[in-house]
């Protein structure tokens, strides 16, 4: 089953193209929450970025600031957040990896943010460096 | 003047390591907004990922995937966000580039998005789009 995503870089359905390369695929989000919102994707159809290849990934990254420059010099902004959801409960509605390119204008429009830190003893956090350190 | 993820890199100060290689560090954060919340770095020492090198941004992209699988291994999560600010307006505090890796967890701890879109008109993305490209 294609993905809206896989239909726009196959060009079944038509976007506002920014980037393009041999792994990634840029384009503005139709329902942006400010000027200049864009989506990076890659290519390669993962639906979460934890099965998104390295080379993919790497991929992505390396434009990132490229694009982001573009966009803040397209649109004035100087701050923008970059994110990027994984799974319905972290607020994915389509199911291959995008990155967000959000502008933060001065007017407040962008991405809203919601923070409710914790602390992180010390002993615990050893221990989850560890567990974590040993999956890689 | 030295951010405090540059002494954390340079090991003046101490952090829960969990990720290095030549060009990216990772470290659990502090003040987590959920179990496993990470936090992944450039060592160069970039302000915000417009100013970052596509080596350094191409180096962070690649290891995301599996930083990623990792702590949704170490931690039983399945949902999560990556989140990356740049400038005070969009949440940025430390002003060293930083991927967050924020679990979202079934109790519902983890990121929280306020998303408020709008809509965007075609002849306005059209020209929008060739705006961003040409800057590209």
């Amino acid at each position: 089953m294609s993905s809206v995503f896989q239909k726009i870089i196959e060009g079944e359905i038509p976007c506002h193209k920014v980037y393009e390369d041999e792994l990634v695929f840029a384009f503005l989000d139709i329902s942006p929450l400010s000027l200049g919102h864009t989506l990076v994707i890659p290519k390669e159809p993962a639906e979460t970025l934890d099965k998104l290849s390295a080379e993919s990934a790497a991929a992505i990254g390396r434009v990132l600031p490229q694009i982001s420059r573009a966009v803040l010099a397209a649109t004035g902004a100087s701050a923008f957040n970059i994110l990027q959801n994984n799974g319905a409960s972290a607020h994915q509605a389509v199911f291959h990896v995008h990155f967000h390119i959000i502008p933060k204008q001065d007017n407040g429009a962008g991405l809203g943010i919601g923070w409710r830190p914790g602390t992180l003893e010390s002993a615990e956090g050893a221990a989850l460096a560890q567990r974590i350190a040993e999956q890689l």
